[in-house]
């Protein structure tokens, strides 16, 4: 017989890792609802149609599909089977496909109950999602993500309120980290440097591989495109993003301004700048807010404000290298994908599972099965004794005692094994001596003090 | 631009829905966990090896299977792409299906993991499943389940624990509920009048229908099969189902094993009546757990007790119908499909769709959004305003408040509709004159009064 496995970058989550997974996410659950946002759950499967096209073109070739039901080459095309083109095949023989992130699945939701939606909808989502990506360290197929989105609403107060729920995530799981930020009305400034929305695209996808390619990198790539107008952008935004202070980079942002003929792209250079300082002054405490004038963040629907969060913290190894730990920003448009125009919002994401890495790296999370704890472990020396043990246990929870009966009665050893393992605090044995005389005996494990105590009636 | 839509047989669940669904789902896990159960979450994607031929055939048809990323047509066999094949086809494009249940995927975490898990192992674990079934009336492709199994013991004070656990979630849930319990020991003792085992089979399955077809269409169906000889079976097995009490149905099966002449069955049914006895005895109140000694339960992996949960309710409305909300049983080889034998368990589910779907009909679900409650909803007259009152709410809110800015200034009315519509029990506006008096007033959305307070320091 095979031995049982799992798929490539799927995880199983065990008892002891369900308890810090839960701890995490219950915190997180708690900031979100005390700032009113609602949970919503959507379905792991979507139509195709709904994902594709929403993720770009790398998004749609990571999407897993799943294969219709029956007999599906019924409707399959005659000539895609035999050339074998399984990328022209793929739409006759799959309808749906498993949720690539929760900022689609929430959008076709707004869409589809616009009615009864009391606008602006606070939302929150921690689910699962799926990504048929390479597997690697920090980098799963299937991992969860927990988003929360203010839909509806254009103030800037939604960015405050959420970098503000952030920190107070992160200063319960009393991990450091450091919040970047910037807006997309900065970036968009030098659209006119670059002489057309397209080799700025470009500019945009080149300097976003700064923090892998180094700042040498990203010049040599700029030249190396035919980009050579956007080097001095690019130098341009690196001194300033060497600037000591949010309010200095603010000043450089407002000189280089002051700069542009552009009216259009200087109007929203200057509204970027605005947002970021009113956003900073609205934050009680913005030490850990920091403007990074080259963050774009990939996705294309951004159109304001762009944050990440990084991990900044002394407790977690040097040697320990993850990613973004969370991310988001506004969009002006994201139920327009869907047909309802005009409907702007503000969201971020809790990548859990980068979480989880990062927390246990620092060993942050609430120690799993090491410690003795206050239940108490109930064994019997024999069937008849099981009856007895039975019926003190329930006697016993009732009065709100956590309690558990070892369901069985191998030698006495073994269930002092299994109390062991398991960090039972204490044990009852119930033998004939205890039925007779109607008492039962708890032993305390840590400190093997012993007490004889009346069956409860 | 078409409509969004959802994938037939699957649901979005909205703010209220949650609360609703989070409210069934905690009480579950507050029993589960007081009485010593530890969570387990195992991914959605799973090897299609591993589950199929483990639900029978019609259950392998009703597998959701995963394409195959990238060019999934590569490894695809000619022949049968060439004669549209896709039964034959479908193992060469994929590798990969969604669950469909929790039960082999819990046999497989096991068995992976025997050499760290401490044996018990009591588990519980509350996540989707899906299946390509025809979408009905409490039927659904994606759906919940959630599970308690105890595995690595085979003492019936498991059983019993289990029932009392049944009984503890619904009563916390205030929903009237029959817990039917079986052995297969009890209708293993046909065999010998069905012939042959696999005649045996088709009993079983004739009889598992007479909730739908009444016990004449049983009747009819046996004769039909050719199963003549196991007409007087389900004659014993239903006059012994009229008996009043358990008791006396107990007593007539001892009877009947009294009357048998294979000895090998007959100790299987005395085995099965002094299980269930037992069960009864250990069970501290066991008026609500019946006796159906024509209950068979379609998994055929079980091997020991079985019992399935059926409404039992006067708040239900007599037209609402719906199946069994929960069912489990006793496996004494559930890991022997992945080749680890003599690993005794036993398991229940509960089905948190169809309990869902109950509840509602009764009556019976935290009532979603109608009431107030006693968040304040914080408004500002302008954008000056915003600002003053974004820093309120954080001050308030670290008082411990309940409490959400509006984010935005349009309309006080539009703001005050939104209140209205989200229940909020309170409101505060801030305008001018409360921003220079350095004050804010609270009013009751409820009664009306309002109330001058200082701006906290």
């Amino acid at each position: 017989m095979e031995k049982p496995g799992l798929p490539s970058g799927t995880r199983d989550f065990g008892p002891e890792t369900m308890i810090q997974r839960k701890y995490i996410l219950s915190i997180m659950q708690q900031v979100f609802e005390s700032h009113g946002f609602g949970a919503l759950e959507t379905p792991a499967l979507e139509n195709l149609k709904t994902l594709q096209g929403k993720y770009g073109e790398e998004g749609d070739q990571l999407l897993f599909k799943v294969l219709n039901s029956g007999d599906f080459l019924s409707k399959a095309d005659n000539q895609w089977l035999a050339e074998k083109n399984s990328k022209a095949l793929a739409p006759s023989i799959s309808d749906r496909g498993l949720r690539y992130d929760l900022t689609v699945p929430m959008a076709r939701f707004v869409v589809m109950n616009r009615d009864k939606i009391s606008f602006p909808f606070k939302r929150y989502q921690m689910q699962p999602v799926w990504r048929a990506d390479r597997p690697q360290k920090g980098r799963y197929r299937e991992f969860w993500q927990c988003d929360i989105d203010v839909v509806g609403a254009n103030s800037i107060v939604s960015e405050a309120e959420l970098i503000e729920m952030y920190q107070e995530v992160f200063a319960q799981l009393k991990l450091g980290v450091v919040i970047r930020i910037n807006h997309r009305g900065i970036l968009d400034a030098f659209v006119p440097m670059a002489g057309s929305l397209e080799a700025w695209q470009q500019f945009m996808i080149v300097i976003d591989k700064a923090d892998k390619i180094g700042s040498d990198g990203v010049v040599k790539e700029l030249n190396e495109r035919g980009l050579c107008n956007t080097v001095a952008a690019w130098e341009f935004l690196e001194k300033t993003q060497e600037l000591p202070t949010n309010e200095d980079k603010l000043a450089a942002l407002r000189s280089f301004a002051d700069g542009l003929n552009n009216q259009e792209f200087k109007e929203r250079l200057v509204r970027g700048v605005f947002d970021i300082s009113k956003i900073l002054t609205l934050v009680e405490s913005n030490q850990n807010v920091h403007l990074d004038v080259s963050l774009a963040r990939g996705l294309s629907y951004y159109t304001g404000t762009v944050m990440e969060v990084v991990v900044d913290d002394g407790k977690v190894p040097a040697d320990f290298k993850i990613g973004s730990i969370g991310g988001g920003g506004r969009y002006d448009n994201l139920t327009g994908m869907f047909g309802l125009k005009d409907v702007s919002g503000v969201g971020v994401s809790f990548g859990l599972d980068r979480i989880y890495d990062v927390l246990q790296a620092a060993a942050l999370l609430p120690s799993a099965g090491t410690e003795k704890h206050e239940s108490c472990l109930v064994c019997a020396m024999d069937e008849a004794c099981l009856d007895y043990a039975y019926d003190l246990c329930n006697r016993l929870r009732k009065q709100g005692e956590k309690i558990e009966l070892y369901p069985g009665t191998p030698k006495l050893k073994k269930q002092l094994e299994y109390a062991n393992q398991r960090n039972f605090g204490s044990a009852i044995i119930i033998g004939d001596s205890e039925m007779e005389q109607k008492t039962y005996v708890m032993k305390n494990l840590v400190t093997g003090a012993q007490e004889t105590r009346k069956f409860p009636q």
